[in-house]
């Protein structure tokens, strides 16, 4: 076999074999095939595409190119979800928690934050003494502990779509659906889950601008996992705006706290943490979601998904009496307050700018070593929809190494923008594949 | 201006402008751009293609990449010829001659064989004492002479153009009528001739298989060289079998000099050489086609065309004097016959695969250290259409370094087919494109 004949193949349109998908992914990630051979092949499948089968072999082959984790002694109750990224995220913080106190087992791999603002890692790591590299042996005791844990996945998950992603990046094929559908998905079939519930995020701040573009890829990554043996359900979320009060990383914990104590239910945060943990108890428990839908409901309000959270964050290595002052943990050595320069209703508010301005406090990484402050960050006071008068306080800008709060400021206005009239409502969830 | 936009631009299927394709091929021709980046965007360029404004934009910048030889000394009289490459094909010392003695000036660059067989350089080579290596200044000095001068094309002809075909050879992107069009192209407005005619062929022993990609390219290479001023038209030819007798160096000398002599009329090969030198006639004299016809008619007829064809091999350094005994002249240390297997006519002849068998006796370069021998070669006895009976003679054999002529006859049988009924006869010239 030779890479040329793999690449004319796909030039000319045509459908790969699964011994053409093993070969490439295995000589690429072994440094037998060159640079300019896989980026002109990974063009060739940008723009000719692939069929979902070829992407089910191609993730798969991705998936098996490192370790593999065996989450066989959880059963068919092992279940992950996966974000497609959006600014002021903490879902997981939420559902995994929630879930796990129903029984169902979260053992997640997570990353760093890879746009503007932190990854759950770096949320996590926002608590004193919490621990995100334990080795799998551990990492697998806390799950089988609690009925959860997350942790950092090491270099050897997926190491073919590293390297692919790496020459994507720099190639301009990253915005092939096959290729996005492979990278994702060869991530979850290593994290071993037995069900996957993805969140597809569409709007300003999200990769996917279109409601159509958000359909194909979630169609596609739910075939693409039902095809390697997973349950797979898919939700369309909004990202036109941050998802919400808080970004930054000890604040969207303190937020996430919040929530799993009762409170700040009114930002959306809330309908979409509980959409989310429904659909990944009902493909767990192979139940009904408006049944699965109750008992997420009831586990919040009965305080057990937050004990739940506390008894996850100790096994961790977290100190959880934190929580118990939230103002005190999230709280910074720089404070402003940013006040409405006009009178009106906040029409939109673009998260992907919101998300730059947070990480001009220091909430996020510019590039790959750039340090994190983990009090930085934004608490939003008005959101989109909210009416205000010039002068009104509009956020709460912190941090502790960035004093000058000026320039973040100004990019948080840049991303607000003012009507007169009260602007539609946009909605939550758009449309949910199962 | 940054490589991944030209590269997404191109993905996304729109049209690169001036200042984006000098930007690619200088900087991949200095190599600041990777050989990853340029694999991807050579990709995106075969399967989105290229406009005719675009096409011509790179054809003339990989043009520009290196030396352009300067010909306004003969003003608008320098006309140059490209054939897309054949088995036999040496129409060049045929034409050359015929076209230098109507007063066109012919100062042409020219190739090493890159397929099975010899290109002119290696015909030229197999006269005594003719030299192909003259420094820029003494080849046209030649060409001011006698009005005809061939000579190698220097390392620093297009190098932009060798550097991407390196790459296109070996990623699968080199059947892309653009860059095929601006590779071709390239070296011709290198070559710096006013007007152009192009020899474009079809058949098994060609590039191009079918008519409609023939016209395909053809029209597309007088498109591009209009676009950069040149007067330009091409002729589509048959390579479905060898372009005349002999295959094999000294014996396309010996069959160019027969014609030019005015023998050896019949194989088609003086038909595709008088249409091809009435084009070029007809272009850089700016006169009919039917007048220009009858010029190079009479130009061969009344000995003037073979006169120029010994007065410039004589100025190249060539011993003419072995053109009076052309059996002497092309003659070899090992001779063979290749006796017909079989009675019927002869349906096919592949001239790839004839190419191949010479190639075997030594006419041609395997790889491209291999030595040639000028003698080595075959005389076609019978051709396609011919009526032979079992036993007869098809073929004569020549080697002066491979005494053992089985394989090669195996391989010529090999591309032969035979039938009970006499063939319907191939067009030479199948269209003009003017």
């Amino acid at each position: 076999m030779r890479i040329y004949d793999i690449i004319d193949k796909k030039r000319r349109g045509l459908a790969l074999t699964q011994q053409e998908i093993d070969f490439f992914v295995r000589g690429y990630t072994a440094g037998d095939i060159a640079d300019y051979h896989m980026s002109a092949l990974l063009m060739a499948i940008c723009i000719n595409g692939m069929t979902d089968e070829e992407t089910a072999i191609l993730t798969e082959k991705m998936a098996s190119s490192g370790d593999m984790l065996d989450l066989s002694r959880f059963g068919d109750g092992s279940v992950d979800k996966h974000s497609t990224g959006g600014v002021g995220d903490k879902t997981t913080l939420v559902i995994a928690p929630i879930v796990a106190s129903l029984g169902c087992t979260v053992c997640k791999l997570s990353g760093r934050g890879l746009g503007h603002t932190g990854g759950t890692l770096d949320k996590l790591e926002s608590i004193p003494g919490c621990r995100i590299d334990h080795a799998p042996e551990e990492f697998m005791k806390i799950a089988s502990l609690c009925g959860l844990s997350v942790c950092g996945a090491g270099a050897n998950i997926a190491p073919a779509d590293k390297k692919m992603y790496a020459l994507r990046d720099v190639t301009a094929t990253v915005s092939s659906i096959p290729l996005i559908v492979s990278s994702i998905m060869s991530k979850k079939l290593a994290g071993g889950a037995k069900s996957i519930v993805l969140d597809v995020k569409i709007g300003s701040g999200a990769f996917m601008k279109t409601l159509e573009d958000a359909k194909e890829l979630a169609n596609r990554m739910v075939s693409v996992g039902r095809l390697n043996g997973r349950r797979v359900s898919a939700v369309i979320t909004n990202m036109d705006y941050p998802l919400g009060y808080c970004i930054g990383n000890s604040l969207e914990v303190a937020e996430a706290v919040s929530l799993l104590k009762g409170e700040k239910r009114d930002s959306g945060l809330y309908e979409v943490c509980v959409t989310l943990a429904s659909e990944m108890v009902a493909l767990s428990k192979s139940m009904s979601v408006s049944e699965a839908r109750s008992l997420v409901e009831e586990t919040v309000s009965n305080g057990n998904a937050y004990k739940k959270f506390l008894e996850w964050i100790s096994l961790q290595g977290g100190d959880v009496s934190v929580f118990d002052d939230l103002d005190a943990f999230s709280g910074a050595k720089y404070q402003t307050t940013l006040l409405s320069p006009a009178d009106g209703f906040i029409a939109s508010a673009d998260a992907e700018g919101m998300g730059i301005s947070a990480m001009m406090l220091g909430a996020g990484r510019q590039s790959k070593d750039d340090h994190i402050d983990p009090t930085a960050g934004v608490i939003q006071l008005k959101r989109v929809g909210d009416r205000v008068e010039k002068g009104d306080p509009l956020a709460i800008f912190r941090s502790s190494s960035v004093p000058d709060h000026s320039h973040s400021h100004a990019r948080w206005l840049q991303s607000l923008s003012f009507t007169e009239e009260q602007p539609p409502s946009l909605p939550l969830v758009y449309e949910i594949i199962r």
